[in-house]
């Protein structure tokens, strides 16, 4: 899932001041050491977002497997940082939230779940230090949206 | 290091397929699962950024805070995929090229343990299971360039 090359390769450049220049392929892309500049990135909130497309792919490619019929999905994603070096994410909230006309609760947390625990490539690589909360709402159409908390999940490679 | 904001949120949202549109305040980019589509990237290329970005920017920060000029610096990441899901990079090869009048060895073989030990909060979230092979080559102008192997470093939040 969620890109299958075997060998992934990017090459970064510094331009000016904490900017970086990114080539993948043909591709490219800036980064920079605060959000408030243009179309840059920080290394931390790509990180926030490889998470959260690993994850949503996985759930979007179950539930196409099994034919659950998923009208909406969104997955927002909040990282809190450590106040000490290094600051990483002491904690991340994902939120998936899904429509669809006959989504089951079952269904939608075994997408999740074999995400966190078995496909999501991304998420296997995050250390326990770092404490996950999930949540996830389905709606209907017909029921007004509900919402749930996930188990927490664990994954060990 | 690295941008500094406590909470860092991004939206993504399902468009096609197994593309999805993110949203980072006012900055938008596209993930696809398949790197072979546009200008999107993919949640393991992202990830790959996320952490040279980030120990970039600390090599290139300590070296200006020590007044050892950089003219160029470069960082090559490749990430090496298990076969076996989670697909997670069992192994990330990490390259530094520095060039500068007067470049010394130990100033930056210091700049890069400090960043991968102390500093780089993506470098802080990834699992002993992810091996980093860390070179870094020093070109001064003068002398021929010279690559140098990094003593693996290893950091425990």
């Amino acid at each position: 899932m969620s890109g299958s090359e075997k060998q992934v390769i990017a090459k970064i450049r510094h331009s000016d001041a904490l900017k970086f220049d990114v080539e993948l392929d043909s591709r490219t892309m800036e980064l920079n050491s605060t959000k408030k500049m243009g179309r840059a990135f920080t290394p931390m909130e790509l990180f926030l977002v490889a998470l959260a497309g690993c994850t949503a792919m996985d759930v979007q490619w179950i539930m196409d497997k099994e034919r659950q019929k998923v009208d909406r999905l969104d997955v927002v994603i909040k990282g809190t940082r450590r106040e000490e070096d290094p600051s990483y994410y002491e904690r991340i909230d994902i939120r998936y939230a899904l429509a669809g006309p006959n989504l089951r609760k079952d269904g939608v947390e075994r997408a999740i779940r074999l995400s966190q625990e078995k496909y999501c490539s991304v998420r296997a690589m995050i250390k326990d230090a770092v404490k996950l909360r999930i949540t996830y709402t389905i709606a209907d159409g017909a029921k007004p949206e509900q919402e749930y908390t996930f188990p927490t999940a664990s994954a060990n490679p």
